[in-house]
């Protein structure tokens, strides 16, 4: 007992730490991706009914890219100024096979900022619903550069653009 | 049996003289899409696995317009040009809920082309995996105008562009 105790305050204090040393970075926000709905289509997913994490994560991404991060997609280096964005529409099953659109849940943006090299160069954030003002807590943009910068043995962008 | 045959000779009837039809309304073939990818992206669907038409039709399809199709959205008047593109990729089922995009099967496209009032001035055509050129056989083209162009209770485009 003592010892998941002091496992969870390790890892709330690692997280905390984390958040602060982040937003240290991060004091210049990351901007709304206007028109982000004009750019590329990179690729687009899925997560459905069978993941135990559908009431969070369940329905349809999209990822659009503007024009200096589709150079970046092209050559693997990403000029200042790409953007990415991860747009996660709900999913409307009719049990039939028939799986369409529902409204935003959220979008997420990350931004090249060369400035940053902590965390390879790239801002995170994310708007909620159809928000281009309401951000969530800032313990889940924590993850976003955790799984995306943090760890170095990974690449920064996951997706590639397909053909 | 007599009237089964009957029925069917009636069904294969029709459905040839309507390809003949439609095979010297579209005496000008339909283009390739040529850098469709760039195109605004206006929305996505999945056929699932409960679908009984999942062998054919299961996948992904994300739907594309060029810049006057856009304007056809938003004005509700598609103007000669205008091109719209329902792209079908694979899916791939990890069985834990993530499902991400495998190759592609087809590629519909439809063109505005003001000639042809009888198919509502739309002229369709299918081009087979990443094929330029390859096309499915004619009737499967003449399902296309049957559902989106003979049926005058519906609208020509069925797509809206999502926001």
């Amino acid at each position: 007992m003592k010892y998941k105790l002091f496992l969870i305050a390790m890892s709330l204090t690692f997280t905390a730490a984390y958040a602060f040393h982040l937003n240290r970075l991060n004091s210049q926000p990351v901007p709304y991706p206007e028109g982000y709905r004009n750019w590329i289509h990179v690729k687009s997913g899925l997560t459905g009914s069978a993941s135990p994490m559908f009431n969070k994560l369940g329905g349809f991404h999209h990822i659009y890219a503007n024009p200096e991060a589709i150079t970046g997609y092209k050559t693997g280096k990403f000029p200042e100024g790409s953007m990415i964005v991860f747009d996660k529409i709900e999913m409307i099953d009719d049990g039939k096979g028939n799986i369409s659109e529902g409204k935003r849940k959220w979008l997420d943006v990350m931004i090249k900022r060369e400035r940053s090299d902590s965390t390879g160069g790239w801002d995170f954030d994310e708007f909620l619903g159809d928000s281009k003002t309401e951000h969530p807590a800032a313990v889940v943009i924590t993850g976003c550069y955790r799984c995306h910068a943090a760890d170095k043995t990974r690449r920064i962008v996951f997706s590639q653009l397909r053909n």
